[in-house]
């Protein structure tokens, strides 16, 4: 629409008037994820239920990475992230090389919150040091967010998303590790938006978070994708209950777009060893989610609630302005 | 003797003239490794055969750590050394704390040689500009040396140091990964020479690469220690004759100090994934290591040539200038 009144404008060559009303129209338009649903802006019926099963952390290990190729190559994972600082990036950069068209983006990385196994930063140690400990690698946790300098945040990302760039990486779309960008703040928020735009990339939002975190809502335009949903797992469903709470929160999906967000691995030496000083998304977690996810009761649910797979890449195309 | 020249000479008070004596003496007192046998030095008699069973690459991969650890504990292999860029690192690291006796010396790494698992510098990458590739790692080769800044090899061999000294390791010696700074001439080995006196760490060299670096004897003094031999297996040899090769250089084995350079690891997942692009040093190559030297077979040659097992930490003790 806006296309067509700019066309009409120009024809009468009012462009003051024009910069005006276009201003207008932009401040008009609603805020992101408020009014224009999801469904709408893709064309499809307003009760479409939608679903991105996206496995997280590609690259941190090679038991991540090979469970996650052999659940998108059964088609059932449909889209992945990648974490560009972690040692196994190579190989799952290898393997999108080779499959152009697998909907990858980057899990942007900004802590190595395990013990045994370690990564640091993409940009020189000494350009962000509010990111790194003593020993050089990015935090285990963020214990308070004050020392977290935004501008280190931000050479960081740009540092990821070139190195995923030369090496061949198309992403389609953004993410963050432990939600860190997401949780921490309009500030460092505001940097994962500002580096997204430039790079033409979606980010991974959800209206879900915006009553607990209302800058989300705030700072992005009406031009980005904000999902209608999450679901994800945490340490409060016991291991014999896996299935069944992603049976449930498949059963009882809403319309619109949902993104399971799902950490599949295989329960192996290595992932063992990586994980092995906290059960809560370790090895045996990571299996369970593979489990369920390359299962029949999965597909068979999806098929009887005719829940429909959708990919960022796909959602970017469709919901990107006309 | 040193020591009674200098008690005598302090007893007369004729200083000037010590200080001139003992610099004669020092400048006449022959090349590294030249004359007085390592056997004189640590007090055995010259015809003692003894060896360091060294594993390589700790740190690299989890294999590579639990293979060393548990040869390592089954009193097989008595000596190894750390590679501190490597993401694993950290777990040694902590095997290093809780076993303050291991006989661990420092891996110093320049290079990343593999294709789909890679790690770069400790120090911060715009630090050492001529040790990584366009994408921030070490390089997988170096082609030519004329582009390695030996300045650049100095603060990263100092920030592996340190990081490996913050996380509580106390190297008992230093070597290098792939012999990058013992074969790629003078300029790199003094480097390497003047960061180990500074930290007073012996280096892994052997009289038997003198003929063909010959800078090796020229940078080292006296003082340092010079191992005899060193065996190490190569492409050449078949894998069905992986025992009869080391059994065969254990049975020929020559008076002195001989280093066996071994990478023992286990051909499981991760291992087979980060070395696939070929088999050298790759996972079936270590686990042939691994199985050889914690094998029957290799005690029994122990004992019946009765080869005496000596570490890095016995050299230094008792090789020092007393």
């Amino acid at each position: 629409m806006l296309l067509a009144v700019f066309y009409w404008w120009g024809m009468t060559r009012a462009s003051n008037l024009l910069v005006w009303l276009l201003g207008f129209l932009w401040s008009a338009l609603p805020l992101a994820g408020s009014a224009q649903t999801l469904a709408d802006r893709l064309g499809y019926p307003a009760g479409t239920k939608m679903v991105i099963i996206h496995a997280d952390d590609l690259g941190e290990t090679h038991s991540v990475n090979a469970a996650a190729i052999k659940a998108l190559q059964s088609g059932t994972i449909n889209s992945a992230s990648l974490m560009v600082p972690c040692p196994w990036f190579p190989e799952i950069a290898d393997y999108a090389n080779s499959h152009p068209d697998a909907d990858f983006g980057l899990h942007l990385t900004l802590t190595s919150e395990r013990v045994y196994y370690r990564w640091g930063p993409v940009a020189p140690a000494d350009k962000v040091p509010s990111l790194v400990d003593k020993n050089g690698y990015f935090y285990h946790d963020w214990e308070q967010n004050e020392h977290i300098n935004p501008k280190d945040v931000e050479v960081e990302l740009r540092a990821q998303i070139e190195r995923a760039l030369a090496m061949g990486v198309r992403p389609t779309h953004l993410d963050s590790h432990q939600y860190r960008l997401i949780m921490s703040g309009k500030e460092l928020f505001d940097v994962m938006v500002r580096v997204a735009h430039e790079y033409k990339l979606p980010i991974f939002v959800t209206r879900d978070w915006f009553a607990d975190y209302p800058y989300l809502q705030q700072s992005l335009g009406p031009q980005d994708i904000v999902l209608d949903h999450t679901v994800t797992i945490g340490p409060e469903v016991a291991p014999e209950k896996w299935a069944e709470f992603y049976a449930t929160a498949l059963r009882n999906l809403k319309p619109g777009v949902t993104e399971f967000v799902i950490h599949p691995g295989f329960d192996d030496e290595e992932l063992r060893a990586a994980t092995r000083e906290r059960s809560t998304w370790g090895a045996a977690w990571r299996q369970r989610d593979y489990d369920f996810f390359t299962s029949d009761q999965f597909r068979e649910i999806m098929a009887q609630q005719k829940i429909r797979p959708i990919t960022w890449r796909e959602l970017a195309r469709k919901a990107s302005p006309k």
